[in-house]
């Protein structure tokens, strides 16, 4: 960890994405049963960890950040969790990494959950705040980006989000409020805070009135692509200056070589990403809040 | 996994703590700098794994159900995850399992955590219900039993679970609704469902009212003893019935031996938990919804 660049994680991953030129990041969700041919019959956590690997090399150069899902690799036990740290370590300082687990618990038990974040090299993690901003806290006390969880992509989501409190606000403007107040402690040079929101792709109607309250935001906007949303419900989680959001796409640019028997697929896979960088770089990368 | 009780979870786990006489749970929050002096010097993951599994022989016969804290294994890497493995598979079968995990997460993604912890072997699972039902069901329909975030014990929560929505109801009691209709599917013969609550034991004011919301729900009572709760305020928890609680306590057990020089530390831990034990006895084990 020493040599973890000193900026805070919300300039690092902003100059990151302006870099790539694009605010594109490329989840990995590996699933055993959806690998390349080439990897069948190898043990699974081995084979997902190749996957991995291979999918880092095909889409570096291209996107500027990756975000591994914890849950694929805990499934597959202790053995899965040492994939995903090898998998970490390898794409750690060639992308901004976050780790998608979102975690979510209070004090000590956060403090520790930081600290397995940490030991994994993540420069964010995604994490959940229905236990208020103690769940929030001891992430960004450990020198970690975190995105927390406001407008979730599924339509369960709904039930408890979009219900509406005495004061006229949401449950997820609510928990907008709180991360943009809990925020201002922890920005960064660029204007942007080290403490993001998860604002699904989907909710685009939802998302314009986010990101009115919390203009300090970065916003990771997943369900791109597979999930069904598109650049314009991408449009409305823009920052004020125009950037401020990162996009991720996961089967859609890390399946892409499905059906393409005429390619090898790691190419396929560097094709689709070099689509998605083309379609989202009209949006801007993360410029200044 | 074969080997698995086919009754519901919660019949399954009902009756392990009629059977141990009191509804206490051992919680397993394993921390480094507080284990027996028996243990320094040994290697961290190692240490917290020795440490559990003496904390396990300890309290064996005395509680019925034991709560593994994933984050204290977490923080050590994929060597402290092959520790987590070890300590369930020796928990397993001799205790009902929760595994302190408050995964939150959608769809497939829940469906991942889910086999995740049948890879762990657990019986139970804390989750988070912020993003819908969506987020708890898979955990369900892999057999486990889910205790879901209702209301916790930390001041923050109240930022967030205390505020009351348009229809009179606060943000608790909104998720207390969707579990009640959503554990109902998942009921048990016992009349306790599969899908319980995670209720605060500090929070003794809303219980009452958590209970009257979810009247099949088993109670998982954090924040006994170390954290200020105590006797009275669990009463609040209990079900018609008179049962329908699980009380956890860690610290104050399994680091009974601290300033115990007199005695041997699996002594003191069992000595505790004696102590623990008789003093919930009273409000009976889980009974029947």
């Amino acid at each position: 960890m020493a040599s973890r660049d000193a900026r805070a994680a919300a300039d690092r991953l902003a100059a990151r994405l302006e870099r790539a030129g694009s605010p594109i990041c490329v989840g990995l969700d590996p699933v055993v049963e959806q690998l390349p041919s080439a990897l069948a019959g190898v043990e699974p956590a081995e084979a997902i960890e190749r996957f991995c690997l291979g999918v880092l090399d095909a889409v570096e150069g291209i996107a500027g950040a990756v975000k591994p899902q914890s849950a694929c690799f805990e499934r597959h036990g202790p053995a899965g969790v040492a994939a995903l740290a090898r998998v970490m370590a390898a794409a750690s300082g060639r992308f901004e990494v976050i780790l998608d687990a979102k975690r979510g618990d209070i004090g000590l038990t956060a403090a520790h959950y930081a600290a397995a974040a940490r030991h994994l090299r993540a420069d964010w993690v995604t994490a959940n705040g229905y236990l208020g901003a103690d769940g929030l806290r001891p992430f960004l006390e450990a020198g970690l980006g975190v995105f927390a969880l406001v407008r979730t992509s599924n339509p369960g989501g709904d039930a408890v989000q979009s219900r509406v409190l005495q004061d006229g606000r949401t449950v997820a403007e609510m928990i907008a409020d709180m991360v943009a107040s809990e925020g201002a402690a922890f920005a960064g040079e660029s204007g942007w805070s080290n403490l993001g929101a998860v604002v699904g792709a989907t909710k685009a109607r939802d998302a314009a009135a986010l990101r009115a309250r919390m203009p300090h935001q970065l916003f990771l906007v997943p369900g791109f692509g597979a999930q069904g949303g598109g650049v314009d419900d991408v449009r409305a989680c823009l920052g004020a200056g125009g950037g401020g959001v990162v996009v991720t796409a996961s089967r859609s640019v890390t399946y892409a070589f499905q059906g393409r028997g005429d390619v090898r697929w790691t190419d396929a896979v560097a094709e689709a990403a070099r689509q998605f960088h083309a379609q989202l770089a009209p949006l801007g990368a993360a410029g200044a809040a």
